[in-house]
């Protein structure tokens, strides 16, 4: 990915709390629906079938350092990148702007697993997948 | 349900928004936690199986009136009963206490259905369920 | 309000549940992106000053009929029209759509309010916000 | 705090998502809602007055590692311990527990600040404060 995926999001009046600013547990929804808008630029989801089996992405870290309160009809610019890609693992990097003011840096790593209502078992990252995830 | 049941909720810092009250959406989640912890005080679950199928109840409508605000660490009490019990359907009321003070008042008709990943039949409500949800 | 306002919503991960649709709490909180859209399209914000007091508009009831489920990324349309307004208050009538599917029909009253940290005291709209909301 | 505190949770149905188990991001809500827990069990609360000033933790970093999924009704202990505390800042670890199993290990770096509508100021943690949380 040479350049970062934008990923643009109104503040929502049921994301702030009664400091008058948004809740940080909202960064890390926001982080993910970065993640999944990344994924349908692509033409993929994730949640998607592969030889007849549920693929998901679970994380099995995020983290999120705060700079500056994100507020109430702010217009956030999320830049998403792939910092590392491995065999069966992707590690997310978004970065929170509002205009010029980086307001959070987030992290995420998700492994590719196939999933039942009782288990989730990691696999490689299909090919076809990786290639359009993150094209050489 | 002669006496109705109670369920008691704290007000969470994350359920607050910028007004420095509880957003109003959150009644219509601790309505549904009410009904929840209702069905385990009677050994029951809303996830359930049932004759090989998966058991649930989504709702048809549902709606609040609000009296009052809700406040970051109120202890709320929620009075639930069940207004109407029909052959494959329940009205629940719930009221919303703080004290004595009446905060708000929700209603909610669930369905009982099967349900699989495309689709949700309603069914009768199976009689076991429904002698101890409703005991005559 | 002659023609409808639309607000598009794609249904995120986040807001799915275990039956693999979108949990019906939901609902309320995109009922209100819809209105508070409706009032930036116009210029206004919900939270706004007003001969130096902070204008809110808390609802005093809210319903959801539910036709049919929406689930994970699907692009919904949300047609909001004002069915009512009062001195004081607004009717909302929001229709979720997905492509000619009704998913579902809501229902909000909001009330022209001064807020402090203390009390909500309600006051007739101010003219030249209810002649941006409800052209003659 | 030589003993850990500890704070129990059920999980709801509105936290889980479509792959049958509770969204991330929940552990976030449910890990300060256990800090939240602590300060009352002490008679404090995050909210409060000092000074004639809003007192207020906003986090600074916050992270999970995700070990096993949460599921509906799951009857989580979250363990709380202070694995540091500084002039102006709290370092906070949970571990979250289903029976003996470890679900998760959260960490949070909270910082004392009054705050007004537009500004957050780390302040030293008032020294009454500092001593009930972390007696010496």
């Amino acid at each position: 990915m040479p350049v970062p995926f934008t990923y643009s999001r109104t503040v929502q009046f049921s994301e702030t709390d009664l400091a008058g600013i948004a809740h940080f547990a909202n960064f890390f929804r926001w982080m993910e629906e970065a993640e999944h808008a990344y994924f349908r630029s692509l033409g993929l989801s994730v949640r998607t079938e592969y030889q007849d089996q549920h693929l998901g992405w679970p994380r099995v870290n995020t983290s999120c350092e705060f700079f500056a309160p994100a507020r109430f009809e702010d217009q956030l610019q999320l830049k998403l990148r792939i910092a590392k890609i491995g065999e069966k693992s992707i590690t997310w990097e978004i970065e929170f702007l509002k205009d010029d003011t980086r307001l959070a840096l987030g992290k995420a790593t998700t492994v590719c697993c196939t999933w039942t209502n009782n288990a989730l078992k990691p696999i490689p990252i299909p090919p076809e997948i990786r290639l359009k995830l993150f094209p050489a």
